[in-house]
């Protein structure tokens, strides 16, 4: 028999991260309310369906960073004013967006899906990190920035592909760790502020 | 020129309630790794579009109730255990639901969807209250339980609704309002607490 569409929709919203049964109640209850409805927002159910159905059709992964992108090679890798002696790695697609963001870095990424978690089962083959190898070998590439999160994990990942990236002729960098900008150190915690003071920078070049 | 599937995806998540642009990113990038992989998630971004469109399809509202149903009349309505001689009058169906979830109430519902909020331009027209005049009027109704939010608007309602029934001959009640079972009078908010006080029951018939 098939189930209430109205559960259904509850179950498969509740499948979405974050959002428990009650969450996922309310959600439905707002959907089937604005397609009852003749507002602006009438048509939500089948615009959001429709680009679900699209990104599962449309989206794949870059060829060359695993990006993901509509083309056989996403729009960074195809810019040719991009640098490409310089590649930075990064966890996963939104890190390397709010990198993007930033507006600093001008080169090219690799995107990981995933890092070091060997609890978890997810170990250096799970990360296709030949295929980093590979591309920091066969190209033009000068630096790897290694831009993991600043966690267990990341940190974890950070040392291995250094350790892996090492017989290669390269300089291999990570993110500077520390105060982040417009924080109070009051507020700070305290692993933090201790890498901060080893790392600490002179201001004056004696 | 079409938009990023994935961009439109994230523009159509963070059109639902509590759900902001950042959450709407998080989410579409859930979608987006789990249709790549091919775990026990990887069909999430079909199920989810499905759902969508049969509840567009397929949910209207009960011919006399108007709680969201599948077919012309409701299960609540179709039932003929039901007590055909009590009418719960409720703002929306998930009222309702909590409601029979209570297991307490045996009659019929009628659902607002919505309530009187003048400053919102929700007035007694946009309601269909004259359809739930008919109802208590033809039918064997011998009494309204009016059961709207126990809040500004929801009490607005019930007034207007019990001087609308008034002169049918009806018993109109209201839910009662006090002390929430399992509660603890320490952390209540004083309005409940002078409502409790206002309307304490004599515990020894004298």
């Amino acid at each position: 028999m098939k189930l209430d569409p109205i559960a259904t929709l509850q179950l498969q919203l509740a499948r979405l991260p974050g959002i428990g049964p009650r969450s996922a109640a309310r959600l439905a209850f707002y959907i089937i309310k604005t397609s009852q409805a003749q507002g602006k927002n009438a048509n939500l159910a089948e615009d959001l369906a429709q680009s679900l159905l699209d990104v599962q059709k449309e989206v794949r992964l870059c060829r060359e960073c695993q990006n993901l992108c509509t083309e056989e090679y996403c729009s960074i890798c195809r810019d040719p004013r991009r640098d490409q002696s310089t590649l930075c790695v990064v966890e996963a697609v939104p890190d390397m967006q709010a990198l993007e963001k930033s507006g600093t870095f001008r080169g090219l990424y690799h995107v990981l899906h995933g890092v070091l978690a060997p609890l978890e089962g997810v170990g250096p083959e799970e990360l296709k990190l030949e295929y980093l190898l590979d591309r920091t070998k066969n190209k033009s590439v000068e630096e790897v920035i290694i831009a993991t999160n600043a966690n267990v994990d990341g940190d974890a990942t950070a040392l291995y592909l250094a350790s892996l990236l090492e017989p290669q002729e390269l300089r291999i960098t990570r993110l500077a760790m520390g105060v982040p900008l417009g924080s109070e150190l009051e507020y700070l915690d305290s692993a933090t502020l201790s890498r901060a003071l080893l790392e600490r920078k002179d201001m004056v070049n004696t």
